[in-house]
């Protein structure tokens, strides 16, 4: 485990440099917006902030201001904002995989975890709401409550598809732009917001944000199929075990034809959590799913690095253009 | 059945009469500010506006916009903006009723619909935000998020205090304030800001809603011990199936003194949902506490009739205090 974990905490390490000051300041930040007056909430917030984690949200909010003109008091209030509905979206979704893991009926343990997750998460969201609304910040209002709306939709389209096995490439980029891609790309929006009235910055953030985005979820994707075992997160093969079509097998079956199509999206309907999915992953490599999937990932990180052109040369700049390398070369 | 169902139904249609065409209106847009482009989520949605319900929350924006100076549109879109805040709620609330219901392993079926109704409920939420951040009604959406903050703490409070079964009437109050009163003060409140600058107009409406809210659940926390069979909700006795430490056990536990209620305490930390619980109601009735629970909704609702006086007699004021006079006497 040592080298890959090192490896990646040292590359957010370099992203992170230019605002690691910046960075300690949000946390500060963070940490009072998490208070409450409910003791079961103070105890829930707390092991989040425990937790840590990258911190890539907060990062790419004070990246882009940097980039844009200066960080400045409305650009910590954004970050905490994004970090405040992303950790909301976190606790969401542990009410599926809490389900998912029980065995036998579910305790009333079980249940009010779930019923506490669904609370805290709508305490977490309207705490970043409120604190865009206090402050007046209704530009960032305006594509938060956006963004909340694309993620969820994201999410049961997917829902949807994951049931009916019917995704093609077009609907496979309307999910993952919704569901993944559109926090980034308000993150980068809010930093842009924040620091610049240059309306060619602001859009150019944007749809950074957006390629960003696209890019480091087809990646994820990808990892899910590279590899004999996985160092971090899911197994291997974990998203054709939950039914879940992703970009290498769309690609894979559009090489493979319609009748050998048909055959491996029967075997799917049938998988269960136990059964061993080699075959599809095998079926997916040998069909050039993979290699075109990373094609169009570092596509996107092409585009995405094109737009910062439009931005000065600085150690910001470098920073993003860096992370975006990074996020389709990684290798977990 | 028939009888009190009919009851109710022509107990609600003289409270809204005033505002039947705007409800008429609001019920078009509401239905409208429904639409998307997930097929899964038009589904759920179609299923919402099915079953229609009393639209309670609605009609108490329109009937104090009616009272404060008038209906307009914004009237409607704080309206739409409730609704779908209430709605979200009762879809979160969903996630813990199905786990609930479930026998054995959790089914694939029931951790995608409790998947569904946490993404469900946070795009309806972020709908109705979306609603009033593009029509810029900013005081809304000051008071909206505020309530979204308090109705996941007082349900949060409320589950803290279920386990450690340590509540008090103070504590009760703060509860119910927060998981019930603030949606139906926020109703009042918007209907008012609506329709009127008269900062004495807003601040009665806003009062007004918070003291129906109270002793609303007051009643409804009063009926889950009366009666032998409920005709409509959860069965008898089903908050003390749940942990649940209301009103009239409280006060029943303070009439009783210190060593009866410790023993009370002690049974229901040992109950199950299979129990009979009839001592215990039993404890509560003997010990006056449906009576002295009773006397402090209808004090409470005196005191909300009070508030009204500062506003013109009409047939929006008498409908209020209608109203009023309904929730507290309601027979289920």
């Amino acid at each position: 485990m040592g080298n890959k974990e090192t490896l990646n905490i040292s590359i957010m390490d370099k992203v992170l440099a230019p605002v690691k000051n910046d960075l300690a300041e949000f946390n500060r930040h963070f940490k009072v917006s998490m208070k409450s007056h409910v003791r079961l909430l103070d105890i829930a917030t707390s092991f989040i902030l425990k937790q840590k984690g990258k911190k890539i949200r907060p990062t790419l909010v004070l990246l882009t201001a940097s980039l844009c003109g200066g960080i400045n008091p409305r650009t910590h209030r954004g970050a905490v904002m994004v970090e405040l509905l992303h950790t909301a979206t976190l606790v969401h979704d542990d009410v599926v995989d809490q389900a998912d893991k029980r065995r036998g009926f579910p305790s009333i343990n079980a249940i009010w975890k779930n019923k506490a997750s669904v609370l805290i998460g709508d305490y977490l969201l309207s705490k970043g709401l409120m604190l865009s609304v206090s402050s007046k910040d209704y530009d960032f209002l305006e594509t938060i409550t956006d963004t909340v709306k694309r993620m969820s939709e994201g999410e049961l389209l997917q829902l949807e598809k994951t049931r009916k096995l019917d995704i093609d490439e077009e609907t496979y980029f309307k999910v993952i732009s919704d569901k993944t891609a559109s926090l980034i790309e308000t993150c980068c929006y809010i930093g842009a917001l924040s620091a610049t009235e240059n309306q060619d910055f602001r859009n150019n953030a944007k749809r950074f944000g957006s390629l960003l985005g696209l890019s480091f979820q087809i990646k994820d994707d990808i990892l899910d199929y590279e590899g004999t075992t996985k160092l971090f997160g899911k197994p291997i093969g974990g998203d054709i075990k939950e039914k879940k079509i992703t970009l290498p097998l769309i690609y894979a079956m559009q090489n493979a034809g319609a009748a050998e199509s048909k055959k491996i999206i029967k075997q799917i309907k049938g998988i269960s959590q136990k059964d061993n999915v080699d075959s599809i992953i095998q079926f997916v490599k040998s069909n050039n799913g993979l290699k075109m999937a990373q094609e169009k990932a570092v596509e996107l990180a092409s585009q995405a690095k094109e737009l910062l052109k439009i931005f000065p040369s600085s150690e910001y700049r470098e920073s993003l253009e860096y992370l975006v390398d990074f996020v389709v070369s990684r290798k977990s």
